[in-house]
């Protein structure tokens, strides 16, 4: 099986992630936060250095405000709907969003009566620039995708941040598809709002999603409920993380994101960075030496993420996708990927692309099979 | 170590669960329902199964209308804040109610002005004619809990919920103490919303949570984003369970909970119940036997689960809890158990309460020992 979805959830995880997971289930499954005995303080040491070391990859000032949810979707909504809106308020984000972004928007639009725009950028036009240039004075939040996870495009953040604090806006980052892969620093690239899942670059399971919040940043709680202390209080805490977690967390769930961590601190982001960008210069070159299919997103000499989108001219993405999983055990993915926008732009929204997204563990080789299987394909349909 | 914090997360778990997460992560840790490759129907295969599952144990009309969540709390939310409110509709609780259901509550009271009833109940009263007399023209939702995390107390739900249809409303019922420890029935009992986590009686692992909706009941999401289909829709899509499961699931802990739902038909949900009633009854008649302690809750000729609370007279509950925890390796919890209203209707709110909560693996052995450490540590400290 070769498993190219990695944009999708990265697979197969490193060794320690299930042992972790095992660990935190057989050993010390008490509920951590809650009750004062071993059990409950070895899930609580757990879930406190992961916190550790997501402050420490991310350069985030605080380790208390370092939310743990259920995806990076959650995380998302929570950071969007939670700040403080009114009526005429505006919001730029860009048309890379994924409907984990674009959804809560166009809610806030339709119940909330706040404005947004999607800023569309043309070959030779600058992000920022174009940001900048869509500010009004009620521009209240820049929310952008750190990476396409259909183009593969990369934005830069540093520029976006420059624009965003100049107009006293708050920038809150998609890093779904670069959290682990490229790097990111919340101080440096002035980041308010950093929302991730632990279970793609971060190479953690499902289930874990993280949303880091500047200290400044006043969000609203969108679920409220028991939280450990201050439980004579009819009112969530205010403290943090507290104030926004809510219920039992997922401990085991979160040691295996700690073991993915760690494998990501010994490999080095810059690593993985090389190896994932290698694999997708690799396939790119490799599609356009068969020729007949039209690549989305930054061509080799680019900065990019190893995420490959792609139509053969003539074949239906979906078919594309079963006859590689079934006649060749290549796992990829055809459709919109919950990105139609980003579809539009690159004027694929009625076929839809194939995607092939490489991890870590990917290999030259496998991008190799893979376009053997690809030229094959073609040439069984289209001769 | 024994653990008598069951109440809080289950533990150990059946063998099964911590295997069929691994199997989930190491196997087919892809993205169920987005992608159509092997990996990813392997995934969906799974997350399925445990649906249909759910669907038999709790006699559930419709397994599209099972939705996965991180937590009783997030599902609890979603049931609470996702029905249309208008301004003066009513909604009646109960004085047992845990901060994952006060809180919403509280909130809805102060933000949208909707009233909030929490009825109180003494001995010889019953809670069926208690809510019919809190009944207003207004009241939209009865919302209770199945079963006390503090004193213990299972309320009658088929007496409550004829009130509740006669006059027009929905019933939710929090069983976080009950499921996979009392049979509940949605159909017979006129359950509208159910919801409950998977970490406790279900014997699955943290991280899990579940809502039962009836489906006639509409919900507005908490949480919107991308649902794998219908990706072209800036719009969340109307299709259950996708409307309300935004974003990557929990696939391994669903694959662990899937196996905790496992052990728990085979042994049988009566035998569980009548298995940790019989710890409580011994736990309460040893107590008594000690002299010198109130015990709250039900007393040994009801109905009640395995969750007894109690104050050793003249001795702080934390201090007993510490000492249980370092010199006799008994895990309990001390403090308010994240529900003030039920330690004010105990009279308990000052003080805290120690919880010694059962679960089907602890036994009889293990309630004595308990017993003889409560003893000597009352005779230890004030004598």
């Amino acid at each position: 099986m070769i498993y190219f979805d990695q944009a999708a959830s990265s697979f197969p995880k490193p060794v320690g992630v299930a042992e972790a997971m095992v660990e935190a289930v057989q050993l010390f499954a008490a509920n951590p936060g809650r009750s004062g005995h071993q059990l409950a303080r070895q899930a609580n040491e757990v879930v406190e250095k992961t916190r550790k070391k997501l402050a420490l990859l991310f350069h985030h000032e605080s380790e208390r405000h370092i939310v743990f949810s259920l995806n990076a979707t959650t995380a998302l909504n929570q950071a969007i709907e939670g700040l403080m809106w009114e009526p005429h308020d505006h919001i730029i984000a860009t048309q890379l969003e994924h409907n984990a972004v674009r959804r809560p928007l166009e809610r806030l639009k339709k119940e909330k009566n706040i404005h947004v725009t999607y800023v569309q950028k043309d070959s030779g036009q600058e992000w920022a620039e174009l940001i900048e240039a869509t500010m009004t004075e009620h521009t209240k939040l820049v929310i952008v995708t750190h990476g396409s996870n259909v183009t593969g495009e990369i934005l830069p953040l540093k520029e976006i941040s420059e624009v965003v604090s100049e107009h006293n806006a708050l920038l809150c980052v998609d890093a779904s598809q670069t959290a682990g892969i490229v790097d990111i620093n919340m101080a440096t690239m002035g980041i308010d709002m950093l929302a991730f899942p632990g279970h793609k670059g971060l190479m953690g399971p499902q289930g874990t999603g993280v949303l880091m919040v500047k200290k400044h940043v006043a969000l609203r709680p969108l679920i409220v409920g028991g939280t450990g202390d201050a439980s004579e209080s009819p009112e969530q805490p205010e403290t943090w993380p507290e104030r926004l977690e809510s219920g039992t967390i997922n401990t085991p769930g979160i040691a295996g994101l700690l073991k993915g961590i760690e494998t990501i601190h010994d490999m080095g982001i810059k690593t993985i960075y090389e190896h994932e960008k290698k694999l997708a210069i690799r396939c790119i070159d490799g599609l356009n030496a068969i020729g007949g299919i039209e690549i989305v997103g930054p061509d080799t000499h680019q900065e990019r993420l190893g995420v490959v989108s792609f139509l053969v001219k003539g074949v239906d993405p979906h078919e594309m996708a079963i006859i590689l999983d079934n006649h060749y055990h290549v796992a990829v993915r055809a459709g919109l990927h919950c990105s139609p926008l980003a579809h539009q732009v690159c004027g694929s929204s009625e076929t839809g692309l194939v995607r092939a997204s490489f991890g870590l563990y990917n290999t030259l080789d496998e991008v190799d099979t893979f376009l053997s299987a690809v030229a094959e394909i073609k040439e069984g349909l289209l001769e």
